[in-house]
């Protein structure tokens, strides 16, 4: 199965390509997609939305996770950021890709182990899990961080009934493993 | 000339559209596209794009204009409809529309003649001008009030160069028609 994350910005955003082999992952690819600093906000976003299109078909993933974003102290930056993230999402469902949505923590966690890790640390482990020749670039190793916390939580979301019914082995009640 | 409009939101997004004839205009079509009031965020995002893509699918317009949005006092709301907006925008520009934003006043400024025009005002007006046997809904009015202005504007920018250089008869110098 092949994994997309994606790590949202409007003048950068990430895209990471992983492929999930049992519990192995293998790299195939990662980049950014630039808007650069000025002009006009659709065709900005245009050049996000057929950036990452042209990553799916590509690579062709089966499945797509992206990091969810915070407010940021600026709410011009933050409603900027949200049409960026719109954008991405818009090309990854325009394919019927189904999106799964990762908290910061919740990858720093996944990946690193602690959610309070700081992002030379999620850039070495990404490195480490994926065994590259060297440190992928702040954008790429966000969006591969977020693929790799997707290939991990996808295990246990099958384990759990949620991707595919008819062949869990665990089932929930009320929040519990029964 | 077929000019669509777009008031965008999470819940509900409203289009219109107008045809414009000269300084004529005419009432094409109007509604608004629902997404319900929970769920996850890409499944919703999905629906905005589809729903936009039927409507320029279905009556073709040749251009599209959508409101400026702004932030509201809850920061994770101002996300929220910024990813709306995204999404609606990656839309028009899936198709090579070019997107005009205007903001909430210059829309009331272009529509009723004042920036300070109150909801019903702008139904009323959008009413008249298109000649609609009733007020239309107060999203849809928004919707056709940014095709409107687009409309208006329209015609002075074509004269200022903007939009075709090569038929201009006015020109602009350091913001002064000379």
């Amino acid at each position: 199965m092949i994994i997309l994350g994606i790590d949202p910005g409007l003048r950068t955003t990430g895209f990471g390509l992983i492929e999930k082999h049992g519990s192995k992952l293998r790299y195939i690819a990662s980049g950014t997609i630039k808007t650069g600093l000025e002009g006009a906000l659709p065709p900005r976003l245009k050049i996000i939305l057929d950036g990452v299109r042209e990553v799916v078909t590509t690579y062709g993933p089966q499945c797509a996770a992206i990091e969810k974003v915070f407010v940021n102290v600026n709410p011009q930056s933050t409603l900027l950021l949200g049409q960026a993230r719109g954008a991405a999402i818009s090309a990854l469902v325009g394919f019927d890709l189904d999106v799964a949505e990762y908290s910061p923590t919740q990858i720093k966690q996944s990946v690193v182990g602690s959610g309070k890790a700081a992002k030379p640390q999620v850039q070495d482990m990404v490195a480490r899990l994926l065994k590259l020749p060297g440190l992928p670039g702040s954008d790429a190793a966000d969006a591969l961080g977020v693929a790799i916390c997707h290939a991990h939580t996808y295990d246990t979301l099958a384990l759990l009934n949620v991707l595919s019914p008819q062949k869990a082995t665990l089932r929930m009640k009320n929040g519990r493993l029964v």
